[in-house]
Parts: C-alpha cells; structure tokens; sequence
C-alpha cells in the first residue's frame, strides 16, 4: 500500500518479479478489494504464486513512524513485518513510510542480539563498480561502535550478496588525511584498525564516485544527505537536458545519435530507479524500495530480498556480530 | 604557493583578474624568485597593480594545520593573513592547505566577536538558481548556535553578493517532516524559526540541486562531503561519457552536434571550477579557492573577494552577530 505508486506498480512490480523467479512466491499484504483487481491481466501460472493477505490499516507517509508501528497493529507493514518474525514469510519489501520501516524492523522483527542499531545500505554505482553506502538513513547519528558493526554488515553484504572477494572497507570522512573525521569517527576508525576486515581508512565524498572503496561506513545522516542530493542532481542535470533540448535544433538532431548510450548512462546513475535497499541488524530480511518506486524498482527490490534469502545473509551476519 | 597548480595557475589567474577589474591591487605572496618571472608576459599596464612580497616558507597540503599556522610565521599563507589583520590588505585568497586557512582565519585574522565558529559558504549551482551552502567545511561539528549564526551569515551572503531579495533559509535534515534532524538540527530548527530570517524550515538532499532554498545550513562534516561528492559525480560521469564516446561512433557524430550545449552543462555543474569559498565568521576576508584551481577558478575566487570588500561583507556579518 505504500509509496507514491502503491499499490498499482507494487503489483505489476512483483509480477514481474514471479515471472523472473519461478522459485518465488510473493504474498501482497494491504486491502484486499484493491489488489485483487490489479492482479486479473496476471497469468495464471504466475497468479498461483501470490497470495494476498488483507489488512485493513495502512501507515500513511507523514505518520510518526514509532507511534503508528505501536498502534496501527492491522497496518499492511505491520503484517507484513509479524510474518517475517513468525517465519511465514522469508522476507519483506515495502515502499512506504521509512522510519516506520525501521520502526518496524527493530520492533516487530526484532534487532539481532548484540546490534546496536541498524542500518539501511545501498549498492551505489560509481565508476567502475558498485560501492556498498551505509547507513543511508535507519540511525540518524551512530555511536562508534555503531559504525563498526555497520562496517562488518556492510562487509559481508559486499562479500556475499555483491560478489566482493575482499571488500576494501573505508569510513567517510571529511578529508582523507589522518586527523580528520569528529570524535566518533576518529574512534570508530581505532576500532576497524585492530578489526579482521580490509580496512582501508578514510574516503572523501568525491572518492564515492571514483570507485575508492567496496564499502563506505557512515552514518545515517550524512548517507542520507549524499544518496538523496545524488539523485536530485542527476535529475536535475536530465532536467536541463531535456529543456535545453526543447530549445535547440542541433542538440536534438545530435540526440538522435545519443540515444542508446545516454540511455544507459541515465539507468546506471539514475539511483532511485535501482531500489531495494536492505536494512541490516534485525532478525529477518526486511528491504525499502524507494517511495518513487515505479514496477523495475519493485522488482529490483524483491531480486535483492530473493538474493540476501538465498545467500542466508541475516544468519551470516548473526554468525559474525550476534551475541548467542 | 599552494595548490595543486600554484603558483603557475595562481599568477595567471591573479593577471586576468587584474585586467578585469581595473580597480583591483593584487600582491602575491610567496617565493619571490619563483613568482616574479611567471609575471614576465603580463602587460606592464597590468603589472603595475601586481607586487610581490616573499614569504621564505611554505605550508604543505599535509601539514597539521594549526601547528603549521603557528609555527610557520613566514609562511606565505600565514604573512597574506597577517596583512588582512592589519588592513594592509582588504582579503586574501589561498588555494593551499583547507584547515590551514581555517586556523589562519581564527587565530591570525581572528573571530568576528560574538561568533564562535566560521563557516565556508559555496554558491552550488542548481537547477534554476544559486544556492548558497554553508559550512562546507571550516568547522566539522557544529552546536545549535553554530547552524543558527551559520544561517545568519548565508543570509547576508545571499542578499548581498548574490542578489536575492528576502532569501529563504533552511536547515539540511534527513527529511523534511518535523520529526526528522537529530538534537543539534531540532533545537537550531527551534532557534531559527524565532529568528528574523524568512526561515523555510528542513530540507533535503535533494532539495538543494531542485532549488528549494537560497541558502542551506548544515555543519562542515555532512557539506563537505555532499560538495565534495557532487563534484566527484560530476567527473565520473563525464569519464564515463568521455570513454564511452571513444568506443562508440555513432555517438561522436551526435555530440558534434551538442558540444555548445554539453559545455554549458558541464561549466555550469562543474563545482570545483566555480572556485571561490568564503570563509565566513572572521575579522576579514578570507577566501578559499579549490586545491585543483587553474587560472580562471582563482580569477573567479578574486571576483568573489572583491564583491566581498565592496559590499562591506565582514563589516555587515559583525553589525548584524558581532557583540562589540
């Protein structure tokens, strides 16, 4: 139900998905006189794999995230969020209200036993590869040892779900020399010196996009700050483009040319449209997709659940940092 | 002497600035015998306006920057600022070592009573507009009073050296719902709305590159890094196209088509050229200019000096915060 274009890109988003996976099953949790009409054009084939769980609330997006987790107990995340804790489901992705996705995460699933906060991370593209950000937003100020857990979450999610063989670790900073970073990043940096990752000390912001690291520790504030101004810059810059192209004759006709590639160019950086951001520390696999998220977000988001499902990736993460 | 391209880039530059603004009176400081034959083909009509003062020392990009500032008396960074103090110069500018200038702000040209930190401001270009940022980095954590004097001083940037009427002032938070901010931005949030400011409230990141402010509060840690991330985006995109160009043909004969209109693009969205950072909070005018600058970033951080001399910035900053 959540996000601007819930639940009609939700549903084509996760038939899609179906269709991709023949391994998974999905269950729409939200009003049911809603999503039973939007999945009629779907196959039978594929139809037979969703289910739909009704649930008579939603969490609207300007709602206090901690408060309406606590009250709305028949809301579509809520629901969504029981089923992750019990088992029924494997995992959950929603499009809605953030902070009571976090809420949620910490109250209804659960934090893993020895974690402190959680994080939000996202596979950035940058230059040459993708660069693990996180936390982008689930804890808005972390203490060191924070940033540390966030550093070895960020590690394995590197390792297994992106394929990293040795992920090259690093803390943003506002500067790479030694002395700077505040208190808690200079303490945050003590501790991954002396950890077992591939620490590699500090990034600057321009060393994001040039590819510098695997895995970029921050805290939730400024991840915040640096994917959401990415994204508006990038949408700004096509903005222009298109205006600018409106105007002139000669652009366009060298537009024609252009197609294909700037075509790509814009899916590769277009960083909302790439969804599916996990957050890490709770008991269970529980990924947002961006509230602009139209169905390929969707779809993209359960391709990451479906990933961190198979790659077992909560139980790693357990393994390493969890206190039995 | 600093930078990346000094002093070569830095006398270019400062002899453009000359012969664009007759008014002005340049002195470089730093190795006399370095300097002085890089001025050997400017027209004597210009070089009549540049003079030289030699400064034995230097400060290197890596040196520890308050040490350095008060050790190093004869540095050229550390005699330029001495010259502000004592009114034998109206400002200075410096492409060297970032925290460098910072101590030199405070500890040689010295605080603006009444303020307790600087704040370097940069005008970021953005889709219709110049938005005004501040800190960028002059003081890595900041208190409420610290965001609250920070957006005082955009406040008088913006009027007076960038035109704006009654410029909207907001804060960078990780949202812009109320309940977002952590405690800083919440009680600089409740300081700021009692204020005389035409204050708008929180905004995002990306709000700024849509334009929603004029000028936008955060502490140096998270602009630093939103500035300095931009920029590198920039470059890895423009890599990106640069490369993609060489293997792909049809592209090429497109962007013959485009290249009037991809220069202003990049022109207009390549931070690091715009050069030219106030350093705001201090008894005088100090500016900072990127450490990549080439000549026509220092002529435009000169350009950003002298607008500051002749719209008495300092003088209004300390009429409107200063406690005499």
């Amino acid at each position: 139900m959540g996000g601007d274009h819930g639940p009609v890109e939700i549903c084509k988003g996760a038939a899609a998905a179906c269709s991709e996976n023949p391994d998974l099953e999905l269950v729409l949790v939200g009003k049911e006189s809603m999503i039973a009409p939007l999945l009629d054009d779907v196959s039978s084939k594929i139809r037979k794999r969703i289910s739909i769980i009704h649930a008579e609330e939603q969490i609207g997006m300007d709602e206090h995230p901690t408060i309406a987790i606590r009250k709305k107990r028949n809301s579509s995340l809520r629901l969504a969020m029981e089923m992750v804790r019990s088992g029924e489901a494997s995992g959950c992705i929603s499009a809605g209200n953030t902070g009571a996705i976090v809420a949620g995460g910490v109250l209804v699933v659960g934090r893993i036993s020895g974690i402190d906060r959680p994080a939000f991370g996202v596979a950035l593209p940058t230059l040459n590869k993708y660069t693990f950000l996180l936390d982008v937003g689930a804890t808005v100020r972390s203490r060191p040892l924070n940033l540390f857990q966030f550093a070895h979450m960020g590690n394995i999610y590197s390792k297994k779900i992106l394929g990293v063989a040795s992920p090259q670790v690093a803390l943003l900073a506002n500067g790479s020399e030694e002395i700077k970073g505040d208190e808690v990043i200079v303490s945050a940096k003590e501790l991954l010196k002396t950890s077992s990752l591939n620490f590699t000390g500090y990034v600057e912001g321009d060393d994001i996009p040039y590819s510098k690291a695997d895995v970029v520790v921050c805290d939730g504030f400024s991840g915040n700050v640096v994917l959401k101004f990415a994204e508006g810059l990038m949408h700004a810059v096509y903005s222009i483009l298109k205006e600018e192209m409106g105007h002139r004759i000669l652009p366009k006709v060298g537009m024609v040319f252009m197609i294909p590639m700037m075509k790509d160019l814009w899916s590769r950086f277009n960083y909302e449209k790439h969804g599916g951001t996990p957050l890490l520390g709770v008991n269970g696999i529980v990924v947002k997709a961006h509230g602009r998220s139209k169905a390929p977000a969707i779809t993209n988001a359960l391709r990451v659940a479906r990933n961190f499902v198979i790659q077992n990736g909560v139980e790693l993460i357990r393994e390493e940092l969890g206190k039995s």
